[in-house]
């Protein structure tokens, strides 16, 4: 990349032009359409006046269950690649799953650990970058410190991932959005996935937190395989190191959608111990309804592909605009599924091009979102999400965030 | 009360007699009965395809809004004397706000607190007994001490409570089921409300747990009124002491509800901070679902009156029984609205009471499980939930129960 064809009077009035077209677009957010949200539309209306029994005979009307209905644990379990009876069915939300997980962890022992988090003298969460803003929020509110490690093209660094669990018992766990990552769009390699489940941790409790939000997100017809995390850790002596997450929110509605916490036998038996001081079990008729209308994972899978012709477009319009204008200035990922495209701009301008953006009438994601504490060192990242805004939007919200690089890097170079 | 006029070897007879019905009944849990379920199934198919957004517009099927719909938490408002700006719609249970409630305020210092309760050298809660199980079990698991507290026939030992609060700093909170309390159906005092809202507590956190889990659930056209805990707390200069919680459990399905959470803006502001690092928001489809339901207050009253058609009659054979088969012998609450009516037995007596009924086939809740650590003192408080079951079953384990009851005031005697 070079910044040497950036002719600064040029950069200018070409901001100067799109400011004033008083554009008003927003590519912040991983949130599903309209037009995708419309795919599940059937789901207004079910389970139906008269259907509220379960396959094993539970009315999901009343109280009960803590482990949530079988039938659509079973729908997911091959996805989450969590046997049925590890998996979990729950609320509306894996963000709460994972947050709660943390504060179990944090107010009563996790199998395997010497005490509470909260009496340790220090717990640090692993967290590749760039990543999930709202995992690094979440930790941090609890005061957990952490620790960057650079994301590659097939996962975290895992040289510096082995080596830091090793020397380190105050690190706990790692953040993982093992499948279409966010923002990178990254699956994790076999060889990855293997190292973790595999790795010497000086904690006896570490956990890979394995949030596998867009585990059936593809785009394309080519779908990466992702290695068993539980069966390998398994395997490897370390049955309880994985907890798995996944959710229904960009597959049928982010708004009213199911989350799924899957784990080793062990860890089962202390979560749902706890969450049985806390609820006499989640919205099981909801359950009921994902049942009906996602019947299988075929299903799933078929419900899928409608969601990638709304949004496939999308993706190659970023990749297309930005080949156009930015090939010589910035470089981004080409994900073939999930939510993001992570646009990488010259050192020390990502928060420029927010700024200038912003004015220009385009919101996007706050530069430094990726890393923990918003704190980007070489301001370089920028997450771009195109799901939501029309195709049209998406096209002129890049176009215009292509003008305000070369006008971030046209400053820069004076 | 007295157990002269016992004849052990009627008592035996019956008991015997009793044994070989082999009976199955069960009045443990305090379970909506289907018939009252089903007076909600319009809810199995609502809000209807097509219908998917809120009255300002918001699509409740994508991701957002911490606070929930305004138009049911305007449905709401009056029935939980809060302000609907103050009171927040959420998920399927009020359980688990009370949990995370006493989670946020170990781990993030609550409005008035020194510290989190987490660095405290001790947190303890008033538990008034006889109470509701997992109100005690929830505080219990996090290592909080519960102080019993006697309840009075118009709510918790002002007396005893205002002389605890103002000495002991370490209690920080006290358990309440303000209206038909849980289990004796006891309504609060305006008196009792006044106090509480203004007492003096050493703890500057002190915190009231007011669970109005059966606000609208009136079994007569008596329907008593509740003093207003948040505008008495405001107007003694204590505006940030009570945390509401209430839910539709027992007014549309226990099992795919609504949860509310109602405060003061200073706790609201820390609640909101704190649960948006844990969610993107509930299930706004089924708090739309509820709010076209239920329509409005006058909707929740109608639809509460069908409620009571149903359970109304069960409460009445539970009084009309124990007065024909134990008016020498017990004593019970005669309550008009909510979902228990506590029985008290002989002194000692009240554990054997529920092993004899479970020989005989009728579950009861665990005795002691109205106090905390399961423990009752004096051995004679049973808790009756007359609502699952069918009316006739309500009767014949109403029967059974007088039955155990007398035999073991007979067996005491000799």
């Amino acid at each position: 990349m070079t910044t040497a064809s950036v002719d600064v009077d040029t950069a200018r009035a070409d901001y100067a032009a799109l400011v004033d077209r008083g554009l008003s677009l927003d590519i912040t957010r991983g949130k599903p359409s309209p037009k995708q949200l419309d795919l599940a539309n059937a789901l207004l209306a079910l389970p139906g006046d008269g259907t509220f029994k379960a396959e094993d005979g539970t009315d999901v009307r009343n109280y009960g269950g803590l482990k949530g209905l079988p039938e659509l644990r079973r729908i997911f379990a091959g996805a989450l690649q969590v046997p049925a009876e590890h998996l979990l069915a729950a609320g509306n939300s894996s963000l709460e799953l994972m947050h709660d997980a943390v504060v179990h962890a944090l107010l009563s022992k996790v199998p395997g650990a010497e005490r509470r988090w909260a009496d340790e003298p220090r717990v640090a969460f692993l967290a590749p970058v760039p990543g999930y803003d709202r995992h690094f929020a979440l930790t941090e509110r609890f005061g957990i410190e952490l620790i960057p490690v650079p994301m590659t093209g097939e996962g975290p660094d895992m040289d510096v991932v082995e080596r830091l669990v090793a020397e380190d018992a105050g690190i706990k766990g790692i953040w993982c959005v093992p499948k279409y990552s966010n923002p990178t769009g990254v699956t994790f390699s076999d060889d990855v996935v293997k190292r973790l489940a595999s790795m010497t941790t000086a904690a006896p409790d570490f956990r890979i937190f394995w949030d596998n939000a867009y585990a059936v997100h593809h785009l394309t017809d080519d779908e990466p395989a992702l290695a068993d995390v539980l069966a390998l850790s398994a395997e490897a002596g370390h049955a309880d190191r994985p907890f798995v997450f996944g959710s229904t929110s960009k597959i049928t509605y982010a708004g009213g959608g199911v989350g799924f916490f899957g784990a080793s036998e062990a860890n089962l038996a202390w979560w749902t111990g706890l969450i049985g001081k806390r609820t006499i079990g989640s919205d099981k008729v909801n359950q009921l309804r994902h049942a009906l209308f996602l019947k299988d994972e075929d299903g799933v899978r078929a419900h899928m592909r409608k969601h990638a012709e709304i949004i496939g477009p999308k993706f190659e319009a970023v990749d297309r605009i930005l080949t156009e204008e930015l090939s010589d200035l910035a470089s981004w990922t080409k994900p073939t599924g999930g939510y993001f495209v992570s646009l990488t701009v010259p050192e020390g301008t990502a928060k420029e091009v927010v700024r200038l953006a912003k004015e220009a009438g385009v919101a996007l994601t706050p530069a430094g979102a990726t890393h923990p504490h918003g704190d980007d060192p070489a301001d370089a990242v920028i997450r771009i999400a195109p799901t939501f805004p029309e195709l049209a939007d998406v096209e002129e919200a890049v176009r215009a965030l292509a003008v305000c690089v070369r006008l971030a890097a046209a400053q820069q170079s004076l």
